[in-house]
């Protein structure tokens, strides 16, 4: 039953939520769940790691470091140890700058907002990886679902929805953490409700990967609040002036509690392999494929042409890109960097990569042909050689979608592209083991102090 | 021109209240308005240090203690001190737990948000008194028009106006003490606007007296990221996917910009004289007045009729209250209060001063006539003694309002009767001085020095 107007008297969602977080229990999680976890971890370390000196964490450090507390939780990729406010905040920032963390396949990004506030909280008050996976799963629960109960009317209005739905996952996470009961549970959801903001009026300035940092502290924060018995309203998702009702023009409390415990988000959660827009990822996938089987090289090739939904030419038409940045919104730069390196991760999008001469020439050789009738994440390439050959290839789900997910291998190599200039390689490898074993570690600390660099 | 719809071209309001902020030179400031800020400031600080052991204070310093920086600023009536991030927050709470603090003829609480940030800043960096309050004005007008170009629609949508407005005072005041540029404070605005939150489903909660510390602390977050470069929108305001379109059915930029420096919202403030809610203030008067007139006691009263308003039965009807907090919404109590002790301040809606059998006795003999016609803040009461006599008095405009302010005198009283059981009182006359003069004052943080207790 979807519910839109204010009079109806609302089901105490908020309670219900509250109840199976109090209740759920780590021992029930199956396998694949652990599993895919253990994946989000590693995806989101690489993402927040291969950021960590990005001018958008730097700045944020510089502008808060005066303000640090006690060294508590490691400021990832950095010397920087701060209390796990700041940590939570600052890590948050970094997991969204390069826009290459993970998605879910309808709305948010699930990472960025939780995991900073459970590793942190875990790091200062020692738990274990089984309780942090058991947090970060039943965080990702709780945001996905407050989230589509709005969705997509909250974010059409002009929020940002991993800002606003992130807060409540990084609250309810943390919050189980802390073992906190039903009442405080509540009151955790209700001090992040009244926190939950984030504007998609900044998409395209430092303030679009601020938002999951802020979500991550401020979802801390309510659950530290909650914890000492601050109180909040305990109705706070379905009351006629809670998040539902005054943050979105739909809401329906059902998404929220229907068949808790009986399937888990986490598991169509989707992960980027390409440094870039996802609508571009079908065609990359393509010219990749053709380049690994016909050994191609970029001098051999005449012609590249992508046919492509309409949505690429509205997001990524920018045919001559001057910096990194512009080049993740070109298709032209997308296609020739992935010929040219066989690759199109963060390297490929620097501004030394975007003005390589060989890519200039190259993009200039790429023409795109929109298709209305094909899926967003849907493309065909056409590559036609000096020599006269011509390679096709249609794809119809490009790597990282759930029909065709990214392989434990795939984010292995994600992560190291993504940390090599941050950690030793030793380092590496230790981190990576310890993301797949982290249900196992009896001080889920260890992933944090492993992703300090040394100054 | 009203603008209702995000189609329309905007004008560039955020960048208009920027270059406003940057430009305003404190020597132009008129010595009403000077003055005015002197009583906003006495008013506040009152409320805060009157609040500093109330168990919402406690709770929010317990919580957050373990994440303290450097003791940079005074947690007001309290031995702790704080990061300034964290002082701001929590004197931002304790400024509104007792719901005493000031009131803008219109809407908003405006001091709560913007002084705790202010005062924080300044005592860390050693600002002036006459910065401090150039910049509490400053911060006081933008958090004005900002309200009130979304008001009453953002409001009645559920939107608690002195959290989602009063993070922009806090921001634009503090960005005027740090002497941000245009661009800078174009963003810090935006900054802040991406963090506008506050849910007034949360009144009645603890959470009520958080908004305004969480305004107070993103604020002056917001000023110190833009300070390091931190980038924003900067069309925070007006955009489509921004603050007036995203948090509001209604959105006037015009309220922000017309007149600009010509007026200043805080010659429209107003002082609670007594610790209940607005609505009652009327009656209560003209019982204070009768009973000074008359010199009466409560054994000599027979009978007390007052004629109000129907907000006043709507929202103070309780005849029996049985807590401090109930005494503060219930008519019946605030009149036999006043009656007793001549006074309505926080000592008078204290748990056991509800619970005084001769206020039990008395309120039985309070009635209470509904008058349609009679404006909010209008009231008659009609007292009849035990010998036959009948007093009669009608107060158009209670105390406290822009038509009959507190004078100086009912101000400091009103700080007396706050801060008496938190500072001896040698320190409390000089605090009263420092406010007075903090204009003159070197060094703005002797103030916030001074309302520190001892443990």
């Amino acid at each position: 039953m979807a519910q839109d107007s204010a009079t109806t008297q609302p089901a105490p969602v908020t309670r219900q939520l509250a109840r199976y977080l109090v209740e759920s229990n780590g021992r029930d999680l199956p396998a694949d769940v652990i599993h895919e976890a253990s994946r989000g971890l590693l995806n989101w370390l690489g993402c927040a790691l291969g950021a960590a000196s990005h001018d958008t964490v730097a700045i944020a450090v510089r502008s808060f470091a005066p303000f640090f507390g006690p060294a508590q939780a490691q400021v990832l990729g950095r010397p920087e140890r701060a209390d796990i406010l700041h940590a939570a905040l600052i890590n948050g920032i970094s997991s969204h700058v390069l826009d290459y963390d993970d998605t879910h396949f309808r709305a948010v990004h699930p990472s960025a907002p939780v995991l900073p506030a459970v590793l942190a909280l875990a790091e200062w008050r020692r738990f274990s990886g089984a309780q942090l996976v058991h947090a970060y799963v039943l965080g990702v629960e709780a945001e996905i679902r407050i989230g589509l109960s709005v969705f997509p009317e909250h974010y059409d209005r002009g929020w940002h929805i991993t800002g606003t739905a992130g807060v409540f996952g990084a609250a309810a996470a943390t919050s189980k953490l802390l073992g906190l009961d039903e009442e405080k549970t509540a009151w955790a959801l209700g001090i992040a409700a009244t926190q939950s903001s984030g504007l998609r009026e900044m998409f395209g300035s430092m303030c679009k990967s601020f938002h999951p940092g802020h979500a991550a502290q401020n979802g801390l924060g309510a659950a530290l609040l909650a914890e000492q018995g601050f109180t909040s309203s305990d109705r706070a998702l379905e009351a006629p002036r809670g998040f539902g009702h005054v943050l979105s023009s739909r809401f329906d409390p059902e998404t929220i509690t229907q068949g808790l415990g009986g399937s888990y988000e986490l598991l169509r959660n989707m992960y980027k392999p390409y440094a870039c827009g996802l609508v571009m990822h079908a065609v990359i996938d393509a010219c990749l494929q053709l380049r690994r089987e016909h050994s191609l090289t970029a001098e051999r090739i005449a012609t590249i042409q992508a046919t492509v939904s309409p949505l690429v030419t509205e997001l990524t038409a920018k045919p001559a890109p001057g910096t990194g940045l512009e080049g993740k919104f070109s298709v032209y730069h997308a296609l020739a960097a992935a010929i040219i390196h066989g690759a199109a991760g963060e390297a490929q999008f620097s501004t030394e990569a975007v003005r390589d001469p060989r890519a200039i020439v190259l993009r200039e050789q790429v023409s795109i042909v929109v298709e209305p009738t094909m899926r967003k994440l849907e493309g065909k390439v056409r590559i036609e050689l000096r020599d006269g050959t011509v390679l096709e290839r249609h794809v119809e789900h490009a790597l990282g979608t759930l029909e065709h997910p990214m392989s434990d291998a795939d984010l292995e190599d994600k992560f190291r592209a993504l940390v090599q200039d941050t950690l030793p390689p030793g380092r590496v490898a230790e981190l990576i083991d310890a993301c797949w074993n982290v249900f196992q570690l009896e001080d889920a600390g260890v992933v944090a102090r492993l992703a300090a660099s040394t100054p």
